[in-house]
């Protein structure tokens, strides 16, 4: 019998079930089209996976409590597997879904499941497909019971973090491990927009061409920016295009897509009054960035209202340079911030009690956005478990003094060229405001009260009591 | 008999009850809660108003086929009464919903009263309890007979422009008028946060006393910034509170609330993929603004990094005002620029067929918005209704060319001086972006192709292939 099972052979579901047989289970596996089934079969011969052509056979091929992993597109797809393994299930058997489900999907799921006394848990697996096989990051949320009958499975198919520590742990119930997974892809989607914006100034204050790119990238991933993304970056800048013999980064149409864990994010953010700024505009620019049409006609039709001669930056390449890198820095620490945030305001609304330094410790091998500076967060939610905003950690606050005259300068320089830096300086104003201690929404609260008798509070009195002024009597 | 009737006595509803019979309308007016009926009929009993205890009562006064607002509690309660109302209404009897009802909600009764042969409308009202009494804006959603049935009441009841038009169009089909509402009051959190910035900015960098603001928004007022909104935050930084003495502005809490239609644009417009940055930055920043204890611990604890000596405005307070102005005018036509888009978008996904010069048209009076710049807008759609974008419009693009160098300065001045400007700064990052050939969005699908093999396309090859590349082979 085989002690686990995986739905759907897509090549992270079968790059999963080859990582599991690796680490020496037996593997079952099913796929709706068999002949994705046979070929999976045909070139793992000789591992110790069986198959069968038909669902109830699969379910069969397994040892009881049965554990099954789901590993198919997000949405309907999920929820129509889940329904034809009801008919074969029995007690105590687990589901995992480990595909992007939406987090509201998979609460309702673990409901629903619960009633019928089927295990479930919604797992989030990053790492893309590389990961999958050699070792990704796992963030699953379901039943502490649930999470004991496949814990040694996943400390073993997952990535280890340099100290060795697995990169899973037990997330929180219900829709935890997907939600958790949703907020990890919403900062990659900020990070890869500030890299993003890192490179557009390069490029068109300092005219470097992707070669030097590629080197400074490099330069910068020896540092506290070392980092997967940062990586990948610098060998992107490196690849030349088989067919040109140009930089292929130069031929890839500017025009960005994104499948949704952004935009979920962003959206249940705003239900949750958490500011996340950073993300929203990262995801509001891969908008803006597909409008290509829209914008080639528009380049040729907006000034710039740039004065050449005053905004051209005169310094050094060199120093401009190490501006940029500690601006991005700068903005990356607030990005996180603003991630971590949302996720100790979700634990509250949600109930589920997250654990932020060991969220940001399986973050730190694995995944897209793993990263030397994720020890430096798993450190400081160590040291203190109730830190309200990554911001308040002194190596950060430190950090920041030490960045911020650059991070300013390099904002200034951009919005006086026209180069557009939307991450940079949502970021930038964050953090500004959340160090202001009056920001001047008195203003908002008084016009409020102006057209719509909104009342306002009053900083003399007492917060719970409310007051209406006749603003336009003298 | 009377020819309309009104549900809900809240001073909204009570006004708009006042407004149509003072327009020789005879009124049939209900609450749930009776005392407040026999209040309203107390101070009102001169007037061509009836009413009734019962709701079956209420819907007898009224003549056939019978026309009824509800102005009540957005959500449940809506669905509440419409459901009671049922019992009472025949075919061809018509429901308003006169609410900030969600227009999901709204297409929902739509679709259900449809089946039962009730007529039904969603419709926007915006202007307060001033507007509900005097004239407010008013956009109504529904079938072409529902809105022929009372055309001739909405177009006597609203406000009406310089021109003499009245503040209300039919704006399309099901949930057409709630819809634009909630863009309504999405661009108003916009506005009202880019005035926020300018006042923030006279503060803090010209250490500018309530009065000498007040003075410069009445300045103000007088050009093409002239807008309700400037009117009444120059009124705002008048008025001396009574217990102190001193500006009541500067005793106001800065913690701005908000009751959820700009979190509902911007949640809807991620879905539309409609970039509207300025409003989402609205949105976010009343956020931040409401975390104000957290505020002012972070207050005492993060760096400013700013050089006070090197970064101190020298310039004249007169010139920096005059930028701040053109700053804010820049702003704001980019912040409408990108409601109107959002309008122009959804009005295709919808199949709402939003006709964008009348609805520019119907805000310059009676709403929370009106303003002579809305003559500008209306002006752009007339001559040119297929507008992809209002930065398009030769006068904005001019307009644009001239103020764009000050407000390139006013954001370097705050970005500088450590004072948050997110709504400024996301407007002109949408700006840059807009206008910008080449983003560096071809980074972005190198890394997606990079880690997850999601592909790109070419520029030098056909849209419709898709391109995956070995990044790592040199």
């Amino acid at each position: 019998m085989a002690d686990i099972g995986v739905i759907g052979l897509s090549t992270m579901g079968g790059n999963l079930a080859l990582n599991i047989e690796r680490n020496k289970f037996k593997v079952a596996v099913y796929n709706r089209t068999y002949s994705r089934t046979e070929n999976f079969m045909k070139q793992n011969g000789d591992k110790n996976i069986v198959s069968s052509e038909k669902l109830e056979g699969f379910v069969n091929l397994l040892s009881k409590p049965r554990k099954i992993i789901i590993m198919v597109v997000a949405g309907k797809p999920v929820d129509s597997v889940i329904e034809q393994l009801l008919n074969y299930l029995e007690k105590g058997d687990l589901i995992m879904d480990c595909g992007n489900s939406f987090f509201e999907d998979t609460e309702r799921r673990a409901i629903m499941l619960e009633e019928k006394g089927i295990k479930f848990m919604g797992v989030g697996v990053s790492g893309g497909e590389e990961g999958a096989l050699n070792g990704p990051s796992i963030m699953p949320g379901g039943s502490p019971e649930a999470w004991n009958d496949v814990k040694h499975i996943l400390e073993l198919i997952s990535a280890k973090a340099d100290d060795g520590r697995p990169c899973v742990d037990y997330i929180g119930p219900r829709g935890a491990g997907h939600y958790v997974k949703s907020v990890h892809n919403a900062i990659e989607y900020a990070d890869m927009q500030l890299i993003a914006e890192a490179y557009d100034i390069l490029r068109k204050v300092l005219k470097l061409q992707p070669q030097k790119i590629a080197q400074i990238f490099e330069d910068w991933n020896k540092g506290e920016l070392d980092s997967y993304l940062i990586e990948i970056t610098s060998k992107i800048f490196k690849k030349i295009d088989d067919k040109t013999q140009k930089p292929l980064v130069d031929i890839v149409l500017d025009k960005a897509a994104q499948k949704g864990t952004g935009k979920w994010t962003s959206q249940n953010a705003l239900n949750l009054g958490a500011p996340i700024p950073a993300i929203n505009s990262a995801v509001v620019e891969r908008v803006i960035s597909s409008m290509k049409e829209k914008r080639v006609i528009a380049s040729k039709k907006l000034f710039s209202g740039v004065d050449e001669e005053k905004a051209k930056y005169s310094g050094s390449p060199e120093e401009l340079i190490e501006s940029v890198r500690k601006a991005l820095y700068a903005s990356k620490i607030n990005a996180y911030a603003q991630g971590m945030e949302l996720l100790l305001i979700a634990s509250e609304e949600y109930k589920y009690n997250l654990n932020l330094g060991s969220i940001a410790s399986l973050w730190r091998s694995g995944c897209i956005i793993r990263a030397k500076f994720l020890n430096l967060i798993t450190q400081a939610y160590e040291e203190d478990p109730k830190l309200t905003n990554l911001l308040l950690y002194p190596y950060f606050t430190n950090k920041l003094k030490d960045n911020l005259a650059d991070w300013r300068k390099v904002i200034q320089i951009a919005v006086g060229l026209g180069i557009p830096v939307p991450a940079f300086s949502s970021s930038l104003a964050y953090y500004d405001s959340y160090r202001s201690e009056f920001l001047p929404a008195n203003l908002i609260q008084a016009q409020r009260d102006f057209f719509g008798a909104h009342t306002f509070k009053r900083l003399d009195a007492d917060l719970n009591e409310n007051f209406h002024a006749h603003w336009e009597d003298k």
